[in-house]
């Protein structure tokens, strides 16, 4: 049903530039979409939901790299070696997923979590199982949110363990192909769609990324995978091909579609001139990245150089489900990249002068970077998209304390984004429907 | 009153051992001191307070570093340079508090904030303004949080506006002589002390530091200050004085009673060995030395080097008010240091070998660690040490999700420590005295 919503909006249209709409008027069509943002003062009609004092309306935040079946996992064992956190918890706990009862519990969790932090899109890898990777698509669709879920294909002999593969290329694409016709019959709407996903390049054999190229070139389906994360896999995949990931990839079909390239820490200029050519963006996973990338992304570069870029939590390599969080990550990590770490290092080479963004880009980054990487009319509350987007309270009972005497917009916008938490996140919607709503005292 | 609390214990009595008491019970005697810890089984007679499944009692968090006066700024203007951040925003702010209608509307927020995540104890830069001082220690008192609150001195003629400095190195250590014994008449009981506040060397004229020396040893009050922060303050005090901060402040007295340094990412090997045969220890700030400290802390040296080390917030120069952010913060930091941030560097020269630190020792810098530094006995719930405690709520509807088929206690400690969010946080104790409580639906 067609409704309006009255109250201040911030958003931003640009990396460079915040918006905000102070008491404008949302009408949004039956079909989810927004069809008029006007001044209040200039609406004529009724008003379906007026947000109280202190509530601000921003667009929903899109998270490329989730991986549900970590969900978890989350918070815990980032102590560990990465061989042990990969053998001992992360791929035992994905195999778990065999067992859709085991799934039964743990999306419901994973989608709730997820919306309730305004995360209203999400790109999942989920297990290699159909039936895990099936019922999480009906999860997302019967919680509302809007989500690209991806059956894990990895078949490669060495680098996946027995117990945790694909039985043979062959069979994985099927698997595959097979998940997207079953996820594109369960949501003809087109809210939760397929997207093919191969783990990364190490876990693949060259069939599997052969037939996965394949079958993007006739699906259309996008496609998701690991990318230049750690040194690591950059070596290793320069050693089997003698090209980087980004090359790679290219050549085996797998950039033609939108394609979600996760991390990218390791990308090189070469790789930024690759990626700016094709329909591939990246998911940039600032906090897991200083766990497992050995180097902040270089975000200001890559994305000077003309590459998309949006935010990813990679839970549960990443250990905070929040994107405005990831927004803060983000800034912060570019300062650190810019400034250096170790101060034992002459100031002039520590770091990488010229890497520092704000955090008006790194929101564009959760919003309008998402969106443009997975090609969707959301990002933006504007006439013409979805209306997708949630709602925060600020004030004397929230994280984010308002400060009139002091404030400006700038400063209440960068507060609510560091400082904002689930408790204080009141309403969602995604694609016109309100998903969650939290009751506060 | 004397009571009794049954639950399950997490806390760190060395910052290599996550120790767990499950279902133990702890008697709180009149005076807010712990008389004993038993098992559940073991105890005999009532119990007044008994935790609910799922809640976890953990020891009192310990800030060593807050800029009280720049609670209103929490969150925003990190994205300013440093100039502006300071003398645009910072000092202007500070320089209200001359107004004790401000501080009243400031300091119950604060204080109140603090308390509901768990922050039981507090080292306070106030304003330079003696009445806004002494309201902040009435506030410290009337909410029942354990404080050390310093009335800030600075007088140099370069280092500071005129609109925001002491008139005088003379006036201004009276000023700080008078706060100590305005905050001792105030609380005899010493919940809430006064500290010795030079704001930093270069705030500070060679008079005015010799003077707060000089205090320090006629009153016995500790000291806090900052010390080798970023690279411009590190070498201005090496042009000063031809040494480090931390041989400076040596010099001038300010290392003889407990003190507090804040930030430190620059010590020299040569200043651990200063620092380890005074009484002085580290205020740890992890987040705020990503925006203004231009390099990591290098914690393990610095704590295997035998320098007594806690953390801090910096609010507001760090953006984050939570204490077991920082810890996560904490460990975030130590990967970044060890591995580097610019992938254009060799991995080998990319980092400093061996800086990680884990969630056990971060978590026991923010307990035990601050209260060595600070000459507390509290940090670890055990027999003859005061009980500031506080209780954390995991499960389904908390930040801290629980799968018993996965989880082992390290698991869960991580997880708390790292998604605890204030709205998980249910009662905190100080001294014996619940000073909050949260209902929950």
């Amino acid at each position: 049903m067609a409704f309006t919503i009255r109250g201040t909006i911030m958003q931003t249209p640009t990396a460079e530039h915040l918006q905000v709409l102070q008491d404008h008027v949302v009408t949004v069509s039956d079909d989810g979409v927004i069809s008029s943002v006007v001044p209040g003062s200039a609406h004529e009609g009724s008003v379906e939901v007026t947000l109280a004092e202190g509530e601000i309306l921003l667009p929903g935040l899109i998270d490329l790299h989730v991986h549900a079946p970590q969900w978890p996992q989350l918070g815990s064992r980032l102590d560990k070696p990465l061989e042990d956190w990969l053998f001992e918890h992360t791929f035992p706990l994905e195999a778990r997923f065999a067992d859709l009862s085991f799934a039964a519990e743990v999306w419901p969790s994973l989608v709730g979590g997820l919306l309730g932090l305004g995360t209203t899109t999400a790109v999942y890898y989920s297990s290699i199982h159909p039936g895990a990777t099936q019922a999480l698509a009906a999860e997302c669709l019967r919680q509302g949110q809007r989500a690209f879920v991806g059956r894990v294909a990895m078949d490669h002999l060495e680098g996946t363990p027995e117990w945790y593969r694909d039985s043979d290329a062959r069979s994985a694409v099927e698997a595959s192909h097979q998940s997207i016709v079953d996820i594109e019959a369960l949501d003809p709407s087109g809210l939760v769609r397929p997207i093919i996903t191969p783990r990364f390049i190490p876990a693949c054999s060259d069939a599997l990324l052969e037939g996965l190229g394949e079958l993007a070139a006739s699906s259309g389906a996008l496609v998701q995978t690991h990318c230049s994360e750690s040194d690591w896999e950059h070596q290793y995949v320069i050693e089997r091909y003698g090209v980087t990931d980004s090359v790679a990839l290219e050549r085996f079909g797998l950039l033609q579609t939108p394609s979600v390239l996760a991390h990218a820490g390791h990308l090189t200029p070469d790789d930024d001139l690759v990626l700016a050519g094709t329909n591939a963006g990246i998911a940039h996973c600032p906090l897991s990245n200083s766990y497992f990338g050995n180097a902040v992304f270089p975000l200001r570069r890559v994305t000077d150089a003309g590459v998309k870029v949006g935010l990813g939590t990679d839970i549960a390599g990443g250990a905070d489900p929040s994107l405005l969080a990831q927004c803060a990550y983000a800034v912060t990590g570019s300062r650190m990249l810019e400034d250096g770490v170790n101060s034992a290092v002459d100031a002039e080479s520590r770091g990488l002068v010229s890497s520092r963004v704000d955090m008006i880009k790194a929101f564009y980054l959760a919003t309008v970077g998402g969106a443009d990487v997975l090609g969707l009319p959301v990002g933006i509350l504007e006439a013409g998209r979805a209306f997708d987007a949630f709602v925060v309270r600020t004030g004397d009972q929230t994280s984010v304390r308002r400060w009139p005497e002091l404030d400006d917009d700038e400063a209440v916008f960068e507060r609510l984004v560091r400082l904002a938490r689930a408790s204080d996140i009141v309403s969602v919607w995604v694609n016109g429907t309100e998903v969650q709503t939290r009751q506060v005292s």
